[in-house]
């Protein structure tokens, strides 16, 4: 897998120690990916550009995050069929409950593959995109499942003070 | 005042119900108004092109109504410079919650002036737009004014049982 | 397209009105799948056994759905690597937060792609599996092209009133 | 532009380091502002004569922020037709919720154009300001053009590690 | 007791059939009272003159009832020392929790002593108002007294099937 | 005015750094009163001779102030007809919405004066309290009216920054 | 088994339609039990006797309901070691958000074992007793037992439309 | 009492600050028990045995903390008829809220019964635990009875500064 699949696309600068969770479960699996900041309220031509062109430049996944208003997965998902995971990105007054309902609550034709609130939302995107991959790549698949089993067996028995 | 200074828009048929409280306002006033139908998802371009357009089109406020995941407003203000008025319309799961985080909680940049979820919403969108336009209009300030004191007048001293 | 590819399970009986709009969908666009009662917590055993036989049954993607505290997407999705796609179902006290809650919440390694509360996301559910099946099925994919430009072409110019 | 033409006002010192993203707004668009302590309950006899003078001192825009149960913009907008930005300042232990509904939810017939709980709220109603005030001054509408391609133009095209 | 000793006052006259239960509870108790309409958006000077006046005319309670962005309760505890009981009544998207907030969350100096949502809230106001009075009025005092052991008394031991 | 006229009771001596606030309004005021821990839970029969005795007391207002699950406004409530004033205490998880509640949704019947949550709550505790006082007591009347007025003289035209 | 192990009770003849769902879970599984009104608020020497004489009466489990500002389950928690499960009853404004938080943030030392909100806590409440009374009784257990597995083996495997 | 009566799980590591104030409380009233780590999602297979085997083992309460989407008290309640205390862990973005629905909203069929979010429910878990037990155990009975008359007698008279 040398080719570009994944696009992981973030609101703004500031999403990104949030959002590099998806990174760098992309990495631990070798799947290659772009990331871009591409703000739907300030560069949406970015927005519109990026969306026209994702079938034709074989991306596969889109991982969009963003906080507050966040339009950013939505709109995407307006703009193409690839599959769009929202990662709604924490927020201080209302602690990402704004960006979740923003993301979460879309319209019938326009899905978008929420995770959870904040990194631990950005590193199951990153998840998701490989479970979505690995459906024609067996040797991804394996990775997934190693990874998998390696968490399971990461688990220790009994917790221990620290 | 002939021309049309207001653009009433709407993600959908639905939203018209709630909407036409700001279209009876203006109706009431004598404000000349355009009433579309502008989904941010169903309809990108249309959306896009609206918002290109209202400026050059001579609109002085946009009225823009939607619910859930309610991504018109913002980024009808993404779009253009022309003041955006955002209706949250009340939604069965959240009440309209979902859509008034999606409008209100902007970054900065890109303001909505967001009214309250629902039909009032809706009627003080008008209202909104009535007093930006009588900035520059003291025949629709004195009907305004008027409008005003007329619902004042209207309050009856004591409560009655019905 | 013959085998079956989707699965579409649910906590109980009552949440079928709900999901029903997740197989419309499919039938819709002519993708096979099977519709089943998995209980997460009446019927364990059967979510194990749906769980670990999904990648060998050539299941492509899992839509969960169910209401309260919802654990049956989650569950799947710890038992499998096959996409899981949760719609939390609307219930009378909390209307369905409870279900988002811990539907969406999942903690890293084991994603769920959530969709909005309630009916559309049970029918954006269909259109997310169909959306990843679509990478791997260009006929599939044109089909979703051409469903989702006939719903941008339904939408009226203006709003009507009834 | 060097009459005063829009006013700041505040429930209390404290709403001061939010509110201050209003006035560097203005002062970047070099609109003539003025800045005001006005608390409805502490001053109410102050928001009285700032309400009936608004339209004869000239103002066109009042930007209104407060905190808790927030009646400082809605008992504005009850004074005086000249419009109304209310900004949710964020409080402690609702997180701005409190002043949220306080401002937003107005009755039929006094709207207050609301904007995002807290700081970025504020920076928003300096340029929902600018934008109403564009409407009558050309070269603000170029200033106002300027700042949002600007901001536009500052957003990279990738996000970097800190 | 024959002079009016406390005032019942409102938003609208929608509030009524909330209300009216604080009325029916004072009429049981034999307390002499008022009720109007004072909105303070659309009649602030009614605000203002009740509030103003409320002392010299030997008002000893005020009980406030208002819905959404409720601002009358706090607006008459600015206006005058005469304790001010404030009733959140319901409303139709938020539940009366915008009511609450803009009635509670009054900063230090402005005190409004709230009731819980609705009509139990209504009916409780006139109850503590009739606490109040009773500080100085044996016979209002024993008459509180009875109502309270005739409501303990009137409860079933057991419930009984409908 | 010698004898003691208000209890302050609270849950927990963790409550005191809230309620110190309503006691500090108090001794401002030159209002006697005594302070108490008086957990609904840890001590109940401390609460129930502290109701039951309340009247016989002399106690005119009790303020009463716990957080979480706090019973002990409304227990008080059910115990005494003297006016109970209830604070609820800020929480960790909830942020004092549980404590609200708690406080708050009194059924018909025994009513609780609940104050803002947190200390600003506490300070307006203390104020209401001398406000009832106050109906029978025109030195205290007098003292309060110069309070408020002193607060609002002491208000700056225009907020400085720090 | 004879004897009244588990009492049920409830704060009003309203929450009898609730409750009774907890009272057919103890019949169906042979479970004596008595239900009776106890009232916080109305009835509270009800409370206080109830709760001194449960381990005396024999008691094993106490399933206590109430709605709003739900004191009745905490309070019994405070008077007798006896396990208090609660149940939290839907509540009109705030749809047992208010009932749940009362009951469920008990402070260190008082448990209260907290339902589901509704009828469905109800029923879970007498499952609850029944779990604790089984560890003692081997009967029971096979009951519940088997209560368990005839739940189970209800669940149809696809749903259908009715 | 030397056998293990009481099973303190929880979802990870993480959760273990937490929920040791179980285990404190148990160690303070002498009741033997084990701790250990079962993730439902991590180690789903784990959890099944765990509860397969705890009827047999011995186990007379389970005590299961988890945060988010919290899985294990409800699987675990559907896997063995042991009584299942649930604790809901705090979390970063939704404060323990999402910990709670996935905990407390059981459907009819499977109770958890749950304690306040955070550390104070962990311990509450422990005495809950502690009164079940005490049914069959008169000698733990006395030292609860003592545990709890010990802490009402910790309570001072009055509240002191610190």
């Amino acid at each position: 897998m040398t080719e570009i699949s994944v696009g992981i696309i973030m609101g703004s600068q500031s999403d990104w120690p949030t959002m590099k969770e998806a990174a760098d479960i992309l990495d631990a699996l070798g799947i290659p990916y772009e990331k871009k900041i591409v703000s739907a309220h300030r560069t949406p031509d970015r927005l519109w550009d990026y969306g026209k062109g994702a079938v034709d430049r074989g991306l596969q996944v889109i991982i969009a995050g963003a906080g507050g208003a966040a339009h950013l997965p939505g709109m995407m998902a307006s703009k193409t069929r690839v599959p769009v995971i929202g990662v709604p990105v924490q927020t201080k007054a209302l602690s990402g409950v704004d960006s979740l309902y923003s993301i979460l609550q879309m319209p019938r034709g326009f899905p978008v593959a929420t995770m959870a609130i904040g990194a631990a939302g950005a590193c199951n995107a990153g998840l998701m995109a490989a479970g979505i991959l690995a459906l024609q790549d067996p040797e991804l698949a394996e990775k997934l499942n190693k990874w998998r089993s390696d968490l399971s067996a990461s688990i220790a028995d009994e917790p221990t003070d620290v």
